[in-house]
């Protein structure tokens, strides 16, 4: 294996979602360092699709975490009773309270009028979170279920789309990497048939 | 700047998107070590939707570029003459000799049952990319214009989709790596305003 894999496998592998932080503000050099290894990836036509905003005032928290709120109370009254228990055993909730307790909150924003804007900006995201790990900060790519509500509230005009915000800040999050399958299971040769074949 | 950051946004600065390949064949392993990353990511209720198929032969590479380039003879007679003229002169047409001539094809579904299977999907695509420079391979994220198409022709079943073939090898392509623009440009901080404000 080579060094640089070792070491990227090593970030990969340690990285784990984090909703609970610190109430320590990471300096801002570290999210534009982070942003900066994103803006690295490869986009349809190289078009760069990706746009982002940090936002530290507790005002413009506290207007995210209303405005995705009102989305997920109506998404949590939509979904079937079976779900709803699968995602209050997650620790899942209409509530967010991390949009306001995080130190950070990174909203990524795409380009409407570029092609393939959501897999381009997505596959950055892939980039941020390791480059975010690497730099030790935690973060969690949470996408509110009506983006568009919180897209409007923070007045990102409409040829723009919301796709995620990443609380940041220092982990505090005392939960366990949940466990992933290896690739191997998860991939078939030539042909569509048993997995590993 | 940590020495973790510096390596991975060494790999991230330095890797761009290949398309012709030597025709030395890779050994699978390193395939699997990149795929072994890129399974590491994070997904929507840890539902890991990511799918992916090896394929080395030439009789199922042909498959897939014939049904590839019938996709993109019907788009490229959709678009505008401008933009047709646009993507010439970046090297695109409808054809695809890459989908035959890499030395493997990498195919990356998902599973369209999971919640926000595209995105978790091109989350993991960008640790994929990324874990793909680290052993030394090079690739493009290849998305057909009619992925059905190829999906369809691989016989994966409906309840997947067909999010991107990856031509993989070793790099000989002397296309220089297209600029990135700075995080800092695409960033603004608390308000939608001047960008870097």
């Amino acid at each position: 294996m080579t060094k640089e894999l070792e070491l990227l496998q090593s970030i990969a592998t340690r990285r784990k979602t984090v909703r609970r932080f610190t109430t320590e503000k990471p300096p801002l050099e570290l999210v534009y360092k982070a942003l900066d290894t994103a803006c690295q990836a490869p986009s349809g036509s190289n078009t760069q699709p990706w746009r982002f905003m940090i936002v530290e005032d507790p005002v413009v928290k506290s207007r995210i975490r209303e405005a995705a709120e009102t989305g997920e109370k109506v998404f949590y009254e939509t979904i079937s009773a079976e779900r709803k228990k699968k995602y209050n055993a997650m620790g899942h909730t209409w509530k967010k309270p991390m949009l306001e307790k995080a130190p950070i909150l990174l909203v990524v924003a795409a380009d409407a009028t570029a092609p393939n804007f959501r897999p381009s900006v997505w596959l950055a995201v892939g980039y941020l979170v390791l480059a975010l790990e690497a730099v030790g900060l935690g973060s969690v790519t949470y996408t509110p279920s009506e983006a568009e509500l919180v897209r409007k509230a923070l007045g990102i005009p409409d040829e723009y789309t919301l796709e995620t915000i990443l609380p940041l800040g220092y982990p505090a999050d005392p939960k366990d990497k949940a466990p992933r399958k290896p690739a191997k299971e998860l991939t078939r040769v030539n042909y569509w048939g048993v997995p590993g074949s």
